[in-house]
């Protein structure tokens, strides 16, 4: 069903007002794909195009296109469709691109706006990054309890075309404050005369403006909901949230939380990777690979100080990677496991010692499998060694050393998310490099500490 | 507006049979609600709750309770509603809930549900895991396009209760084949005799059966869809996915890349943390454990390889943590951020090298600031070594072979998500901590190297 129409004809066509065939493009295509091939046009030749559909229509395709394309092309030479485009964008996606915006731009554009929708582009913009207020939209649709299903199904066709959805209603008392909500299914099964009241249900699900916005994404999820409305502080509506601005949220969170866990900082960008300057990437890492690399000098202090074994038994060196990496993802594991958990409220901190108990188990079983391994390398393939040490000891002790490295890991991996969690803290801070880095120091100290109690020095 | 109600006081009430406060408790809750306090009753009990409830609602309680409360219900004595129940569940719900029985129980109640049903769980079984087919589900609306849309609302609020959602309904041709949709929005804002085929859109957004899920699911979030039409082979009709499933799929392919990404393999387990016995914890962590260890140790094996030099110069011993962790960070970092612009389709194979040019440029910018540290570092802190070596050689040495690691990981951290989506494969295979231990690898051989060039030996 896609019309092989390409950017360079649609420009071509634009040049020779060949306009039948272009809006025969806009009738075919969805409003997604439209806002694809003109992203790629000048911002005049987007006006031009845009033009020739109806204003619902060209809102839908103007919120599809990306963010810097929606700047560029209000902040232009003004135009006159510019207001009619702003009052009919949905609320949320409004406020949002006016927060693009350059501060002088965003002032003369308000004043294009009536007042009422002017006090609504300030408003959303007010409520914090990360808030549920600021990510909701205030297009919804409200019932009063006391009218009819038929009637209220007539007011609902006049304001259908500017909500954002009409499929959740919400019933409002004299002071807006939310008494419940109507779907449009229950709506257009109730008989003609029933009242909003009698229909409408009570026990709402519901967030607060200042709520974390994954909290209240969270709701979303469980359920099942198509919107999600949003009170403030006098229990008044403010707002709601659609299934759709809920799956944006869980991406973004997601993003986030996948980018802290590998060292990486800053927040996530908007823009694709080859678009984000080589400046922007290098601040966004340096600053965790700096802290780690001191912290892994530090663990070569730890080494320096054990020096005189080194010298005595170079053999030792050899395993040092392999205790590293053990430890290191040993603890990554149950660290991600336990944050996990944490995150989807399976387990609490007033869980810790069930944890601890557990992740004990399952480590020692771990460290059995790989100690035996590491017992056999070191016994069959150390070559030489010096001859006043017996290689059935150093097996011992190297691969006792691992498996205390192994245990003590995965126990700290467990522990740390709990704690900071008790503390308030997003567990998600702890990012898997720190870990590491955090293990090796612990698992260096001991596996020296380990050869020089078994060797005697 | 929670009711203060507690599970042993429900047990109480219903032993007294006071259905009526019962009944009240059920009124004022949401149906999620009812079902995590059911959920700590016996099936026996959570039965003879189920009773007070019209059946639209009992169903809807029961698909949220949890998978093995709900098999418990159904695999005990058999009850007359069961198959009141089961035939009105929602069809993909019923479709897990079937896969998730033991066969006998499940050949039993197939027997209960009318032919149509009966048909409709063997078909939604049959589907591969993880494709649109397995998650969609066959209880849509369907229109006539010669209908009008009067007559269209008279029809859908007859079937309305039994269907997942009449939000969007889908239009097909005698073949079974779809030809376009109406969202309710539009049904309603039609005017009476308006012809189905003159309102409804037919620039359809779908997928196939056997798509991935993740691939049907990334439709609904980028055009904003309340449901997505799923088509067979012959183009025709299947089922569709809804805007909650695509939540719970978007949640559980995370979870499943989070996993991997840690080096846990098996696939996501449904119960929580401390409900998972320890020795399937065991099992889901003990592969990459061992196959990472076995790695370690030739790690080991290319150190023991350069044994001559580290008995002579046991210094640069103190940085192979160092080198190891900055070398692993680094990479993760890279590999992290391709990983995910791949997954967004941000990022194509035919971009590799300008992916390496971008992060060969990042990464010198990384490891000159690392370099120095590290430079200072050796010079200032390293005590006495031996006096056939000047201090300058090494550190200049090591700082060297740090920044050819921090490049070369960076380098390759970057390359392998894409050659491994070249491939065809999922770039999420590449765990972090396997990334790690083979850039461990390569970096110990550049370590040593680069001594042995300098110092010539």
């Amino acid at each position: 069903m896609k019309n092989p129409i390409l950017v360079p004809e649609l420009r071509d066509l634009l040049n020779k007002k060949k306009y039948k065939i272009i809006k025969s493009f806009l009738d075919e295509n969805h409003e997604k794909e439209i806002a694809e091939y003109l992203g790629l046009l000048s911002p005049n030749e987007i006006w031009k195009i845009l033009e020739l559909v109806e204003i619902y229509r060209r809102t839908t395709i103007f919120s599809f296109l990306d963010m810097d394309v929606q700047v560029a092309m209000v902040s232009g030479d003004q135009r006159k469709n510019i207001a009619e485009l702003l009052i009919q964008m949905s609320h949320d996606d409004r406020a949002d691109l006016f927060q693009h915006l350059e501060k002088e731009i965003a002032d003369k554009l308000l004043l294009l706006l009536p007042t009422k929708e002017r006090a609504d582009v300030i408003k959303l913009s007010s409520y914090k990054e990360s808030t549920a207020g600021a990510i909701m939209t205030t297009d919804y649709a409200v019932l009063n309890e006391e009218d009819t299903a038929e009637k209220s199904l007539k007011s609902i066709r006049k304001v259908a075309p500017s909500k954002e959805t009409i499929y959740y209603m919400y019933v409002t008392d004299s002071q807006s404050k939310l008494v419940g909500f109507v779907s449009l299914r229950r709506l257009i099964l109730a008989r003609p005369k029933q009242k909003i009241k009698d229909i409408m249900k009570t026990e709402m699900i519901f967030a607060h403006v200042d709520d974390d916005q994954e909290q209240a994404v969270r709701q979303i999820e469980e359920y099942d909901l198509i919107a999600l409305p949003i009170i403030d502080d006098n229990n008044r509506l403010s707002g709601i949230i659609t299934h759709d601005d809920a799956i944006d949220v869980i991406r973004q969170e997601e993003a986030e939380d996948f980018e802290k866990l590998m060292a990486i900082s800053g927040g996530v960008e908007e823009k694709p990777y080859l678009e984000i300057p080589t400046y922007v990437h290098f601040k966004k890492r340096v600053f965790w690979v700096i802290i780690l690399g001191i912290m892994g000098i530090f663990t070569g202090f730890i080494i320096q100080s054990f020096q005189g074994i080194l010298d005595k038994l170079i053999i030792l060196s050899f395993y040092m990677p392999l205790l590293n990496s053990a430890g290191g993802n040993t603890g990554s594991q149950s660290a991600s496991v336990v944050i996990r958990s944490l995150a989807l409220n399976e387990l609490y901190p007033k869980d810790f010692f069930k944890v601890i108990r557990k992740e004990f188990v399952i480590s020692a079983m771990l460290c059995i499998s790989l100690g035996l391994i590491t017992y056999f390398r070191v016994v069959f393939f150390s070559g030489d060694i010096s001859p006043e040490f017996n290689i059935n000891t150093i097996a011992t002790l190297i691969a006792s050393a691992l498996c205390i490295q192994v245990i003590w890991s995965t126990v700290f991996g467990a522990m740390i998310p709990i704690i900071v969690t008790k503390l308030k803290l997003d567990p998600a801070v702890i990012s898997s490099p720190l870990l590491s880095t955090c293990v090796d120091m612990g698992g260096i100290t001991i596996y020296f500490t380990v050869a020089k109690l078994v060797l005697g020095f």
